[in-house]
């Protein structure tokens, strides 16, 4: 009936290698377009910085810092956190406990680079001449909540499954509320990235209607953000590719359980 | 090891419907959240329109026949679309056949009343004097795409569960990418939603920033709805609450098994 369930465990042969293969058929090139999408949005968001904004500045000119906010939070809570997302789905013949590490740097990472973006956009509302209000807008609701969430997100992360001497139990049963809560607040700041694009568009909006090819290149850069998101979400939830335990993860989960 | 394979099937005694009824513990609950944000988020929309966007009107005043866009929107591709997404799980003791007829309607539903929507936004921008550019925003870029591909789902779905005669084997494959797309145009209705919020709380901006009544309310409707999403996603996507085949519809796959 489920023959995947047997695949990666001890009595795992040459037939459930064979399905792993067919499993896995589609996995290189979803991947493939994933990395392509990641480098595109990216290189958008910089040829719209450099060509259109006036590239990157910090506290001398606040118009110009304002940029590094939506720089930053895109590569931090959409392609960083993206690929955190898939890292045991990428990296399958790595033990799980080298994968947990990875995911959790890569989380903490985004955590601080999303950090810094969101210092770029209250400095330069704070030192505007006029000062520009703060969090009126539902963009940067949504986003602050993001935000928020993925923090809680990390430690709750880090408290059930790095921290040692937890339950096996408690780690179990706190893991598919980790994984939906890791999908919807990537949700979440899928949909705040698309709402920053429209109200930076909008605010400078002498480009905007009719579109004009900053226009494009801001609506191009939301469909291409909104896509990877997506795939990412795609790859995530299919069974088809979830990582299967390695001989050494089970051999460390009879320890724990032995304990 | 999964007792709940079992339960609905012609040996299912007293202990799986036990079993069933912790297993359901949390539906009442949860779906009562989701029916109270959804009357919240039309109960804010009509307040909006009323208390603070002059109430509707057809194409004899332009400016206000826009507000059945942002009402007609919701309705349809939020809480319509994700009340057809639950009826499954929440009239589970009704046959198949019924469930599947009344998905379609709902979704065909969501889909006029869209489209009515649609007419509205491009009315008031082809009747106003003069006249205002359509679809140069990202949200009316992500909007679009998003009833598009809802059009599209609907008729995939017509015709690989509902047109008769279809093979079993190819309505099931098919079945994993219905869920998947129903669900992501979901998500993108949603961001279509906040962001459609987002930009009209920009261009009538005067009562924006900063904050005034107007604008948190449009902030806090974007918020319930941002909720709404997120628990209809939660409930769509939970084994526990997954309906489970009833004696009658296995009488039926068995019969379309035999042809």
């Amino acid at each position: 009936m489920e023959p995947w369930k047997k695949e990666g465990s001890f009595d795992a042969g040459s037939i459930s290698s064979i399905y792993t293969h067919t499993r896995m058929k589609w996995m290189p090139l979803l991947y493939g377009i994933t990395a392509g999408l990641s480098t595109l949005v990216i290189v958008f968001m910089l040829v719209w910085t450099f060509h259109f904004r006036g590239g990157f500045a910090w506290q001398d000119f606040p118009a110009i810092q304002f940029n590094w906010h939506p720089v930053l939070m895109v590569v931090s809570l959409i392609v960083l956190y993206g690929h955190g997302i898939l890292v045991y789905r990428l990296l399958r013949n790595e033990p799980k406990k080298k994968l947990k590490l990875l995911h959790a740097i890569m989380m903490i990472t985004a955590l601080l680079l999303a950090s810094v973006g969101l210092k770029a956009v209250f400095d330069s509302h704070n030192l505007a001449e006029p000062p520009i209000d703060n969090l009126y807008t539902l963009h940067s609701w949504i986003g602050l909540a993001a935000v928020i969430c993925f923090a809680l997100q990390w430690l709750f992360g880090f408290v059930a499954f790095l921290f040692p001497g937890v339950r096996h139990s408690l780690r179990a049963s706190y893991m598919p509320l980790h994984v939906f809560g890791g999908l919807m607040i990537f949700g979440l700041a899928t949909a705040a990235a698309l709402m920053g694009l429209l109200e930076k568009a909008i605010f400078s909006r002498v480009s905007y209607a009719p579109l004009t090819a900053e226009g494009i290149l801001i609506n191009s850069t939301g469909i291409a953000i909104a896509s990877l998101s997506l795939l990412i979400v795609y790859i995530a939830t299919r069974w088809q590719y979830k990582r299967q335990p390695l001989p050494e993860d089970e051999l460390l989960l009879a320890d724990q359980l032995a304990e």
